[in-house]
């Protein structure tokens, strides 16, 4: 397929080196020049403007927030304005519903197809094809973009036609894997102070009822003596929670968890969060509990 | 090894049988009568008191709660008065720390050994002799007891020698199980009330980032339309999260997510949760966002 | 003063009504017609549109939230552009605190004055020129228009030079009678769970340590059998506590209690709390409890 | 009247030497020696054992906790022994709603009258007849003891007959104390932060809406730049939140506001709150919010 990708942070750097390496003609673009040099060495077109990234059979975008979405979809030369009637926009940020029910809208008004595919995975996944995919939309756009997919991940799974059940899920697991970290991070400071070797604690959890990614991966920060390299920015946790709630509220669904790890993040940002992984709110607990320094 | 076992409940019933397929001569009490029918016919030698369960190299005792376990420790005829110098008890309630420490102290004053050996799995598991074992105590008296253990569980994982670590372990996990059960709660909620096939969604969850029996067990409760057989009544697990509080208080470790799991429970009991599963903690949040009837 | 007055809800036409009473010029405009006539027989003058209604020393809105107060201040033919040089726009209205500082700001370049004039009190005493007035802004602005503001309270306290000021302390104060309906609730239904009358709890209460006017009304609406006419409306005291959140979360101040007031509203709206007054979230806990039923 | 005074702490001398003053004649005893020095110089006659201070028409208990009342009151030479027929034991501790149940029983079992008769108001209200009441029991025995209670208060409330209704409200009100602490901490952190003064702001909320002595003396010292002397202990009010928490568990009321002073309490106490005055629950928004140090 000819193929747009706007959007060269770590996931995006990673997934458009995906469909590079499948065969696909892809063509980057990235409002923050200076990102694109290694993607251009494994083949990649670069474009100048949003528009040139149009020029295909889709365009996808890995974008950091709404602002910067809506930013490249509307106005004069984005999106909406560049890519041809039947070619499909491919919307794998984490993006608020509301904003993704517009997307449909605008794109539904424009003659062009809409896929929401949102995907869990860390950057080292990304640029090896092996993220899990989340795709929601017209049967027919998805299928349109189906090797596309198949190509950053190693499993899409679908739900259903609306566009914005992607981006619930994607918000809702991103709650779940935040439930996770909180849940063994207290753990870990209750057994800890207690005692118990933590790492042998973890390591029990996740080789019997907790045998699960989420928990090895935040089992391993909670109990690391060292503050977590920044794969996934607190400030970006952050927001997905705040998404999370503004889904809540619009819904009517009571989520105390959910309030209660927004508080964490809040906490988490007045204490230096700001250049921290989001894993740092597992430690919190111990912080409170008087046994480690975040900053350290 | 010839074996006492005291506390014949849905778990306990499971794990003596076990003990008597693996040939050990085991001789069962239950405080109410009535429940050893099987158990001797499997060849169990049923004891009339207490003490008779006492007259070999080691007793277990599967109680309800802390109470039930003093009942039988202490006093006349109990297990302190009535086990031989060298024996050995193995706890394998879910009790308090401060009890677990008093049990140690007592044994130790009475020349008898003391192993916590704290389980994980359901009954089912139990009577396969498939329960993961948490046990701690002096090196001694776990190693006596290890053929007694390694019948009833399919691994055994140590935690030191200070018996009341394996309560702690217990504890902190029966917090994450319920940690699990609130967090999936409020992510089926959320999808489900914008439209998402709640059973697609926890098959996803299951299949990759969250694939660990926790999810697996929980998640198909939280999405049943059927209350949930009760294999672990809503009390007791309510009184497991208090005494994860006691714990958490005494050592001085602040757990938000504990507490809210408390408020959780008094709902339940609050709205007929008596006779509930302990799952159904799960169900509260498509419950308060008017999507179930707890009791239907 | 010769004054415009935009708004005519509850509280608008209570205050419009307290500045013709004390002898100022009042020209009356609503977006939604047919609010005037009581005002109009009082001696108001009505707009036909917004400018027509900046036609004097100052102008007052007093609207239900953001959108609506960025609806007749900016674009065309809204305050910013009618509003002569040196007059003063008092803003009223529980609104963002971006949104005051950019009113700020815009009426600083357009070389007019803004005071952001918040009230605390029922519409009752709206009517009656005795609300609390929060005012802060330019000294110059402030004294401007303090004729106008003795005329609708009983006293001005000024919070400096920033505007926001107003608007923080504003949202500060419905937090805190949030607090209080929370707390009240949770006590009333604890000693009337317990056997206690409640009436009489909350009459001993507000006459010792409570005796301040957020108890007496709020505990009176906590124990009565009646819903609570609606006086302040839920959503809109649930857009407060978001605002509040939103400037917790930019100044970094965690606030469980206020996560916890948020909660609370989305269980409110989740069960028929779209046409109850705001108070009825103090009455969650014995819905809660098994005590009442909301909606009877 | 002829009166034992048991237990001499803040309180207690306070309230022993309104007795006195008030002309009564009153013996008092301390567990630990050396506190009675000054009431002895007022006139008390000191008991040698808590024997000697039945000897009278009734006999007050104000002691610590749970523990201590129950030392006192049961076992040998205590008072249920010690106390003559229709005498009446007026207990002022805070204790649970359970130990006052067994009270009543064990009274009424040894043909004595029991009064629960908790007070409202810090030790210097004690001194001077201050307090405010709160009695429950049958109509005979507090009618009896009545010129006692109008000796320490300046009002007594009655709560009905069944004593524990008095620990009952008593609870309540220290969980409304604590609600107000934590309140008006998030919301002098909130506006603080935001560039107010914090002292202004306490002063508007204290002569407007929240015009009360909770509000005043919890306000003022949640903005003094000191910490707090110590009035109240924080262990203790820590152990009446987990009184009043056992006390909605029993009932089954749930209260997540409850809940959240809990976490604030141990919070506190990890962080050196075992000198502190209970009202530094109050600071925890500000150092929480990176503004102050808690210890300082």
């Amino acid at each position: 397929m000819r193929i747009g990708f706007i959007g060269l942070g770590h996931m995006g750097r990673g997934m458009a080196g995906s469909l590079i390496k499948s065969g696909h003609e892809v063509t980057v673009f990235n409002r923050t020049p200076g990102k694109s040099a290694d993607l251009e060495a494994a083949g990649a077109k670069v474009a100048a403007d949003v528009g040139e990234a149009c020029d295909g059979d889709a365009v996808v975008t890995m974008l950091s927030n709404d602002e910067a979405v809506e930013s490249v979809v509307f106005g004069r030369l984005g999106i909406i304005d560049s890519l041809r009637k039947g070619a499909v926009h491919v919307s794998s940020s984490t993006i608020s519903i509301d904003l993704s029910d517009r997307l449909a809208a605008a794109h539904a008004d424009a003659g062009q197809g809409y896929v929401a595919a949102t995907v869990l995975g860390r950057p080292n996944l990304a640029a090896e094809g092996q993220l899990f995919v989340i795709a929601a939309g017209a049967d027919e756009a998805v299928n349109a973009v189906a090797p596309l997919l198949s190509a950053v991940g190693r499993q899409t799974t679908r739900f259903g036609v609306k566009p914005s059940n992607a981006n619930m899920v994607k918000l809702s697991v991103n709650f779940l894997f935040a439930s996770v970290m909180e849940s063994l991070g207290e753990a870990v400071a209750l057994v800890a102070k207690g005692g118990i070797d933590k790492a042998d604690y973890v390591e029990f959890l996740t080789t019997t009822m907790f045998n699960a990614p989420a928990y090895k991966t935040y089992g391993e920060l909670a109990v690391s003596e060292q503050p977590a390299p920044v794969g996934f920015a607190a400030p970006l946790g952050f927001k997905d929670i705040r998404l999370a709630i503004a889904a809540s509220e619009k819904l009517g669904v009571p989520m105390p968890l959910l309030s209660l790890l927004h508080d964490r993040f809040v906490e988490l940002m007045a204490s230096g969060g700001e250049h921290m992984d989001w894993s740092a709110i597992g430690k919190l607990a111990q912080r409170d509990a008087g046994m480690l320094d975040l900053a350290a």
